[in-house]
C-alpha cells in the first residue's frame, strides 16, 4: 500500500469510528502514522481529503466487486452480488460503508462535499446502470425502464438499507434478502402474480 | 402550540440547521427561547430530547398526511402520497427530514438514540404496510409479497432518496418521480412487459 493509500484508508477508518464533525487533518495523520505535511502534500486541506475519501471508498467497492466477479453468473446474479457487497460485516466494507454515509449526511450541512459527492455517486450509479441493462437485454424487458432511473433508486435503497444496517435495526442478511428482493421486482425479473408463467423467469 | 411543542419544534429546526454533533441542550432552550430548566423539566436529558424529537418528527408525518388525505384517492394513491409526502420544499418537512436523516446518521455512532430510532422507524414501517396492504387488496397481489417487507424497502428507499434530495443531488420533482416509479414497481402495480394488459391495471 504506498502512503497516499494508507493515509486514505486511514481516513475512512478514523471516519467510520468517530464521525467527520470536527475530525481535523491532523488526526487523520496520526492515524495514518504520517506528518501532517505529508498529507497537506497529497491533499491540500480538509476539503481534499473528505473528497479524495470519497473516491478511494467508490474505487475500493469497485475493486471488492471485481475480485468476488464470477463469470459463470447470470446477468441478475450479477447486478445482485454488486449491490450487496456494499453490505457486509468484513471490516474493510464496514468502515467504508459507514464513512461513505457519515459524508453523505455531512453534505447537507457542508456544501462543498456536495460536488464530490455528487461525482462519485454519479459514477457508483452508471456502474450500476450497465449491469441492469444486461440484465434488461437478458430478459427482453429494457423498453420497460430506463436502466439508469433503475440504477438510481437501487443506488438510494442500498444507502437507505445500509444506515439502518449500521445503527443496528438489520442485520446483514435481513439487509441482502430486502435488497435482493428489491432488485427482482425492480428489474422486473419476478413475474406479474397474474399473468403467465414466462420461460426466461427460472434462468 | 403548547411549550413542550414548541421546544420540540425548535429542536428539529436547530438539528436541520446546525446537525446534531455538539448540540446541547442550552442551545434547544435558546432556539425554542425556553429557560434550559423547562426543557429539563420536559425530557430529562439530551438523550431525552433527541429521542422525543423522533417522535415528534413522525407524529408531525403523521398529521400532515391526515391533513392531505383525501377520502376519493385509490389504495395506490394513498400509498404513493403518504410517501411522497416525506419529500417535500416546505420548510417544516424539509427541516424534519433535515433532523431525521441527521439523528439517523447519529446513531451508528451514539447508539443510546437506536432504540428510540428504532421505535420510530417501526411505527413509520407499520403505517406504511396498512398501506401497501390495501393497494394489494385492491389489486389481488396480496399473496406475492409480505406488505410489511414491502414497506420496510420503500421506507429505507424513502430516506436514501431524501438524503440525496437534501444533499442537492436530486430536485422534489425528481426525488417524486423515482419513488412513485418504483412504488409502482414495488407493490406489483405495474404490468409485466411481456404479459397481457390487466383490467385493473388503469383504475
Amino acid at each position: 500500500m504506498d502512503r497516499r493509500t494508507q493515509i486514505l484508508r486511514a481516513a475512512a477508518r478514523r471516519i467510520a469510528r468517530d464521525g467527520v464533525r470536527g475530525l481535523r487533518v491532523t488526526d487523520v495523520a496520526e492515524e495514518a502514522d504520517v506528518s501532517p505535511g505529508l498529507l497537506y502534500y497529497h491533499f491540500t486541506d480538509r476539503s481534499g481529503l473528505l473528497s479524495a475519501t470519497l473516491d478511494y471508498i467508490n474505487a475500493h467497492a469497485n475493486d471488492v466487486r471485481a475480485r468476488r466477479a464470477d463469470a459463470g453468473l447470470s446477468a441478475f446474479a450479477k447486478l445482485e452480488q454488486q449491490l450487496l457487497s456494499e453490505i457486509d460485516d468484513d471490516t474493510e466494507v464496514r468502515e467504508n460503508s459507514a464513512a461513505w454515509n457519515e459524508l453523505r449526511a455531512l453534505a447537507v450541512f457542508e456544501t462543498e462535499l456536495r460536488e464530490p459527492l455528487r461525482r462519485t455517486t454519479s459514477a457508483w450509479i452508471q456502474e450500476v446502470a450497465r449491469s441492469v441493462a444486461a440484465v434488461q437485454n437478458d430478459d427482453g424487458t429494457a423498453a420497460a425502464s430506463d436502466s439508469t432511473r433503475t440504477a438510481t433508486i437501487l443506488t438510494a435503497l442500498v444507502e437507505g438499507l445500509a444506515n439502518r444496517w449500521l445503527a443496528g435495526e438489520l442485520t446483514v442478511e435481513e439487509a441482502h434478502g430486502l435488497l435482493s428482493e428489491a432488485t427482482a421486482r425492480l428489474v422486473h425479473l419476478r413475474p406479474n402474480p397474474l399473468s403467465p408463467p414466462r420461460l426466461k423467469e427460472t434462468s
